[in-house]
């Protein structure tokens, strides 16, 4: 068993909530937290809600504050949930951070969405830094990817294999 | 990525559904391959249903079953659903079986309960199954035990540490 | 609107749960509460939790404690929730109740799945309750019935106009 | 039991989805009809989807539509999914229409929430709309009421009594 794992959120997608009287949909509190709470993890973790944004709307700036975040922290094993569509350029600006299991996962719909795949990748997420060497990861539609092989597919919706 | 998954389904509470008429429980058909396809999963597998039983149910004999369908196959990553009352002592019996990545999950609510953590299971097991050296895990409560060091709590329907 | 409803339940597969260390599935607390509680309803309701009974073993004397609960009350409006197999020949038991609105309801699935009827059917007997004419009227499959013209397709499970 | 269930359908959050690629919520599909599917109603009905707008853009000329169609059918049944905002403003354009059981409907969260009211609402419309006399009604929270006696509060998200 892994000693403690330490949590950073940063918004995106998976912490999307309806606001009906806006007619709106806007980044709420880390759903991560309520969902290990309701899958009665085992194991201790913290939560470092670091920012809530847009993955669209994520700078440099932000990135190394990520990166300061886990360089602060003593903890081997890192989750950070993440908007996807520049999830893996962020998993690309944590490489060199060595001796630490880093893994990157988000969701595709809202984590309060009846199908969302949150629960799932979160489940993939804990699954892999479990049991990985040390290294940076990402996993999203049920695979561990290395950052460098795989992309976000906008039109269809889904993380591949990067071509070529 | 992983060239393919064997799954091999044994029945177990992730398999109930409910018939009304009978006003009873039974182990229907595996759910992992809806749930792998609601989450469109980016990887081949294969799911082979080889039985539908109450892990109290699960005989030596069922367990050699277990172990030849592992060693029929050519693939180095199996992911087994089973119920989780003898979980752990099925793990054990599928030692030495060299070069493999096998995981074992099951639920402790079926797949089709709205706050299931069937789902969550899977998702774990998986990224474990990715990330893991050849060798056995169980996959319950979010965490990637070893066989030894895990044991069901009955009576507060958790995995949890085996003491001492 | 209603002054107050009064909530008799009585138990059947609405407010089944599933019990993993007996791999058994009984009836638990009555779900009603906690669905109109989600639902944040606009109107002051009280829950008697008459007893917890498959619809197959409610016995005459049941029936009875039923029509003596509503008698004892001086609610107008009565929401009986009931195991499916009887549930229209305890409605027929309860006719010549002056003067009330009672609905009867249930579930074909335990209101804890996924995808139930039980919050459906319980809008649908609210809707029903509260703008009928005093009588009795049966709730399964969206339509609002009489007692006299529905039974139980047991094999399509379903409920379904009476034949003739 | 009611001959043919009239239903138009307007947009509002009970049809919004989310669409990753643009971080955004549109009103999609109308969802009354796979609710319907879900829960093997058992009755005849029509889907007429009229328009996808939110309801603060529903304008005069759109209420005149909404009238315009239930006069063109013969249907004496009519069940209406709104948006919220309005749903009382356009519920009091369609007073007159003599003969007709008109209820509107809609939902405080997209029907494709986990824990959306929208299942629970339509449920209760039905059983509204089938039970009684002619005339126009608004459900919400619960409650079927009458179109004068009913408001939205905004800031608390809920239908309640209009003030004195």
């Amino acid at each position: 068993m892994i000693e403690k794992l330490l949590i950073i959120t940063t918004g995106g997608t998976i912490d999307k909530i309806y606001f009906d009287d806006k007619s709106d949909y806007q980044i709420g509190d880390p759903q991560i937290g309520e969902t290990l709470q309701a899958m009665n993890v085992a194991f201790d973790y913290e939560v470092n809600a670091l920012m809530r944004k847009d993955s669209l709307h994520i700078t440099d700036d932000d990135r190394a504050a990520i990166r300061g975040a886990i360089e602060a922290s003593d903890a081997r094993h890192i989750l950070i949930t993440h908007g996807t569509d520049t999830l893996v350029q962020t998993a690309q600006t944590l490489e060199g951070l060595d001796g630490r299991c880093i893994v990157l996962t988000g969701s595709l719909f809202p984590a309060r969405f009846r199908d969302s795949d949150a629960v799932f990748n979160i489940g993939c997420a804990l699954g892999a830094v479990q049991s990985m060497e040390p290294g940076i990861r990402v996993v999203m539609n049920g695979v561990v990817w290395q950052p460098g092989e795989v992309v976000k597919n906008v039109s269809e919706n889904r993380f591949e294999a990067r071509a070529g």
